[in-house]
């Protein structure tokens, strides 16, 4: 009896005095399993429940990511070390020499993240890439071609390529710094390390043919890429604050007036009968009758998208419902429900449906679900759920996504929209990133950092201090996934600025002609995961040149020498063929960098260059666009809406250079989510020696094009 | 048999699935034991064994702090809430209404916090504050007469009235934006909320009959105040990074001819025969008899203070001895040692004591211990000693600090040297702030921030773009804990200027002249906690006018309605009675704040007002300094060096003023630390209805003060 007494109280003394066996201290290599071709994961130690890929709840597209090609390994697996330990878990991946790192989120000044760290927290992008922004993406993309994700709703912490482990099997040069011979602040430093103030995390590893493919299979592991609506391709239009509904009329007149394209009017916060916090219902003085202006706005082919920040004016029916389910601290007053509880969804939802979607709203633009830390709920907010308050603010743009996106789908019609918040996994829902930033430069940055992390951005256009700048925002932001002018606050309209409202026109037409080029190409994001809009890094052929500048030594400025790297980012490519090279306000000409292979001038079919700089001269007007070699670019006749997109639409497909190309043209209803069970049609429009063809693939009724007409640019 | 085998098998499963049943999860009022008169402790769930205090490991000055006064408790102790959740730890105080809160660290743009989120996180301050700072002090100051220290090494959150919480009893106004009548971006927050991320963490409330008091206390309970040896407290020139004995010799040689003070040489870099990271090794052709060298340096009254960075070498003598217990990861390719681990604190003691202290070494400026992220080791960086990364983030510069002050201590030696990162607890260490950013007022706002913190700061000169701006800013180093030209990149010395030369000979001697009545208010430091340099907010009679300046409405910028505090950053006190208000390049003359009472010019004795706004006119070449009424400012004649502060020195004590006045004027020998067992004098300078008196408080040998005479300043 007494030896069992002592057995049992040896056991119980013991095991209230040891750790969770399951929880690896000590340094390990993780294990991996294969579970696409070039997919492999692992759980470190454990996989927390909630999750970025558990919010996004989309399931990876299998058939195709089982049709890609067969991938080894990409990194020596005996190198990748992790442990936990107090609550965080660390990674280590090694690095090699001249690996570059892209990705990790939405950065505005920085493409290539080697040597840079990055605490990835969602918030509204402050002005310097540290990893505080709307997309803080814990992917990275290596230019050896793989990528990982860490999925994990946590603020996370990433050093790419600036750690030196005493045990570096790669150890910098040591350098005497008094000796003035080479010594550098940054030393050579292999490997990426990484903390996750969680037990444990779920990895993911890619690999694949190149970084383009490597990109396609994250984005098809998280369910593909979002196809918007035709009508979400056209242009839009905000309108100021407080417009009512005979202003909307107005607005929507002037547009057939000055002949400007105009498929979406966003409605500002004063809809809502209260903001900043939201009633979510409509404003009785403003509009007085939601019923009939949203039919009579869609009779004039105008959908509607209405702005709203998710919290909750604290007084009403809908604050009754919902206040159970809200979070322990309040932003502008207003409530901030869990929407990881299904009964606040459903309330929400049911809302949404009736006063909104039944009467015909077409989409939302979700403000202030980002930051800053001193609006939204602190890191000490409590959440019903038992969520804590670092989850859901990574996560909190995803559930919005996902709510919306439900009711949608119950109503067979496809939504496009804005938000201020997305993450690893929201690449199949229909929001496009915005923001309160506004420098040009950075805005064509994050078009191309949105690309290697499978989010979408938008170069929105509000104002500008001359027409030279209002015209260089309007040719980018229709050579964006969302073509926008956001003025809610400053009531200017695209013929704000006489001087240049021609051109305004002329690319916003350019647009429109394009939209069978860019639906077919957002269709590629949605079948292939290939990112419509992407940078020059993604695009074989592309040599970048790190090119190290180094500061002087400065001493009240700078005291210690350091390097800037130049790198390409205000360039980019939309879609397979078509590289854009942006002129930003005050430019006098700029140099474009072209991949190799030969490229040639959109606009008259010109050989410009091949893999090299060439020189676009002061005074161009256009945006200065370049096609691929082969490449095929449809086109239709510039119509001013998407409702004219219709059945017998002639398309002129231009054909650029000499070599061979070949493009899949899609076409669905455009509308509804048919296209998902099959109804779809695709035909690979083919050049060959100089000879065309259409080669018929997917077949349904759906197919708005009449007459195929062939030019050739390229004499 | 069979009951009892069941009996604790149920035990030992409900202790597997039970949590640690001491960790409270649910929100409790912490309990408060009041340890001093005015200063409460209290354990949140558990004390982590490392914390701030322990690594400063100085306890609390017992008699001092039990004789102050009784206070109440200052807050609502029903109103503290605290829980543990996830391995964080939350903590939540009340606010009221007109509250102002200062403290939590080394700022450099704002003094009131409150409105404002801090992460207090150890780093070389990067231009913005956002808590990433060189003492980021989680201990804050309320106007309504409290303070708060939280005692933790970590990287701790604060949210300094920025949060309102579903179930707050003053709740703020709500508006409709819609409506633009009123609507603020930031609503009332009756709460102060705070994350530490540990399982618990230890508080420490203090209170008293003002803010000073409450600063005294804090001070006093962390050991109270440092007192520098007298030579600290003449000039010191540092020499660049590659000087030799000789260049030494000529820059001292320079300091004789042109008579400028100089009691401090600072060697570079260069002393190191490695630096970056540093062998510890004099450098045999810049420094081939460095016992000589020292030995010549202190004949002629020059004391030398050596830089160093703590990363070692990765070869030679002390890295073999030391290498075992050093952390993960190098920096700049030198090791970290992890000096919470005895033998690694001895090996580099001893290291010091014999190359260094034995050879008459006066100090360190101990650099890089602060930041940035990527040169430091990151927070994946483990240590022998089990501490993570961050405990020695937050703790690395005070653990330099009790290593080297211990070895001094054994010496029976003052020393006085410079570093770039100090937390709470680190006040009775003799060691100043500095770094490599240069903005002036940002330099003047550090200075009032390190008063409310318990740490000292210098702004430092190194160099400047016209004459004017030398002057203002060789001004303001000689109004401040140590007055330093740092010219180890620009080789600037004093009179490389010469258009403004004689201004600055003139202040840098004022300064000597000031030292009684500097080093008395240094005593003070030390024996009653008064910081020796303050901001106006712990001035009697300071009213601070919160001037709310709302910016535009500008959406291309910054699309919400912000509030800008307007506050009083560029004037501060030295010592009781001095109020400095410095002239920065540029200004055309300046205004000045004066509390309530009636203050006087110090140059002239004339009154200039008494709680109002003054006008110093453009112009005015001095430093503007202003004395209040009663004040004693007891000084010595013009020395150069402190070596000639000795026996027989007469002393003008200046009376300012009418009210009456009495200033406690301190002596010891200024070199050892024999004035902690009472080998120290104290008289009582006072006047009283225009007579003088001198009372006796504490006797001992040390006075060099001889003729003691009076002249009242304003007639």
């Amino acid at each position: 009896m007494k030896q069992v007494i002592f057995f049992f109280t040896t056991v119980i003394l013991l095991i209230s005095c040891t750790p969770n066996p399951t929880i690896k201290t000590e340094s390990f290599n993780p294990e991996w399993h294969e579970t696409f071709p070039g997919v492999w994961n692992s759980i470190v130690n454990q996989l927390e429940d909630f999750n970025l890929l558990s919010v996004a709840n989309k399931p990876p597209r299998k058939e195709t990511l089982n049709q890609k090609s067969e991938q080894e390994f990409p990194i020596s697996a005996n190198e990748i070390q992790a442990f936990t330990k107090n609550g965080k878990t660390f990674l280590r991946f090694p690095l090699e020499k001249e690996e570059q790192i892209y990705g990790l989120g939405l950065n505005y000044k920085t493409v290539q993240q080697r040597g840079r760290i990055l605490r990835l927290h969602m918030d509204h992008y402050g002005g310097t890439d540290n990893g505080r922004t709307h997309a803080p993406v814990p992917f990275y993309l290596s230019s050896k071609g793989y990528g990982v994700l860490i999925n994990a709703a946590r603020y996370i912490d990433v050093y790419v390529g600036t750690t030196v482990r005493t045990d570096t099997k790669n150890p910098p040069k040591l350098y005497d710094r008094n000796a003035r011979d080479g010594w550098t602040a940054q030393p050579y430093s292999d490997n990426l390390e990484i903390v996750v103030p969680a037990e444990g995390v779920e990895l993911v590893l890619f690999a694949g043919e190149s970084m383009l493919d490597v990109v396609q299979r994250f984005n098809l592991y998280c369910g593909g890429g979002v196809l918007p609506p035709k009508w979400g391709l056209g242009f839009w239009q905000r309108t100021p604050t407080l417009y009512n509904t005979s202003d909307i009329q107005k607005e929507v007149h002037g547009f057939v007036e000055n002949n400007f394209p105009l498929d979406v009017v966003g409605i500002e916060p004063g809809w809502h009968s209260k903001s900043y916090p939201c009633t979510f219902e409509w404003d009785k003085s403003r509009y007085p009758n939601p019923d009939e202006f949203a039919k009579n706005m869609n009779q004039q082919s105008i959908k509607l998208n209405l702005w709203m920040n998710p919290y909750i004016w604290p007084e009403g029916e809908l604050y009754e419902k919902i206040k159970s389910y809200a979070g322990s601290h309040t932003v502008w007053n207003g409530i901030v429900p869990d929407y990881t509880i299904p009964e606040a969804r459903n309330i929400m939802q049911e809302h949404f449906q009736t006063h909104l979607l039944d009467i015909g709203i077409s989409g939302f633009k979700m403000d202030e679900v980002d930051g800053y830390d001193r609006w939204l709920w602190p890191d000490v907010a409590t959440f019903p759920s038992g969520l804590d308050a670092e989850q859901m603010r990574q996560t909190y743009g995803t559930q919005m996504m996902t709510l919306t996106d439900e009711i949608y789908r119950k109503k067979n019609e496809r939504t496009y929209g804005l938000i201020r918040a997305a993450n690893a996994g929201s690449v199949s829902y229909p929001y496009v990133i915005y923001n309160d930033y506004y420098n040009h430069k950075d805005f064509i940055t994050a078009l191309i950092n949105a690309g290697n992390c499978g989010v979408l951005w938008t170069p929105e256009v509000r104002s500008s201090r001359s027409g030279e700048e209002w015209m260089r925002r309007m040719q980018t932001t229709c050579f964006s996934p969302l073509a926008m002018l956001n003025a809610w606050a400053s009531g200017t309209k695209p013929w704000s600025y006489p001087d240049v409202y021609e051109e305004c026109r002329e690319v916003a037409f350019l647009r429109m002609q394009m939209l069978p080029y860019l639906y077919s190409t957002f269709a590629d994001y949605h079948f292939n995961g290939t990112p419509p809009f992407r940078g020059m890094n993604l695009e074989e052929g592309f040599e970048t040149t790190v090119d190290i500048e180094e500061s002087k030594l400065d001493e009240t400025q700078n005291p210690y020498a350091e390097a800037v790297k130049k790198e390409v980012k205000d360039q980019y490519m939309m879609g397979d063929f078509l590289l854009v090279a942006p002129l930003f306000n005050g430019d006098e000409g700029r140099q474009v960098i072209l991949p190799k292979g030969n490229w040639y001038d959109f606009y008259t079919g010109k050989f410009v260059g091949n893999g090299e700089i060439i020189q676009v001269e002061k005074g161009f007007e256009r945006i200065p666009l370049f096609v691929k070699d082969g490449g095929i670019i449809p086109m239709m006749p510039a119509i001013r809406q998407t409702s004219d997109w219709k059945e017998d639409t002639p398309l002129e497909i231009r054909v650029y250079g000499e070599a061979n190309g070949s493009f899949v043209l899609y076409d669905d209803d455009g509308a509804t989510f048919d296209f998902e069970k099959g109804e779809y049609t695709t035909k690979m429009l083919k050049t060959e020696n100089g000879n065309v063809s259409v080669l018929d693939l997917h077949q349904s009724e759906n197919w708005v094009y009449g007459d195929l007409s062939w030019t050739f640019m390229t004499k």
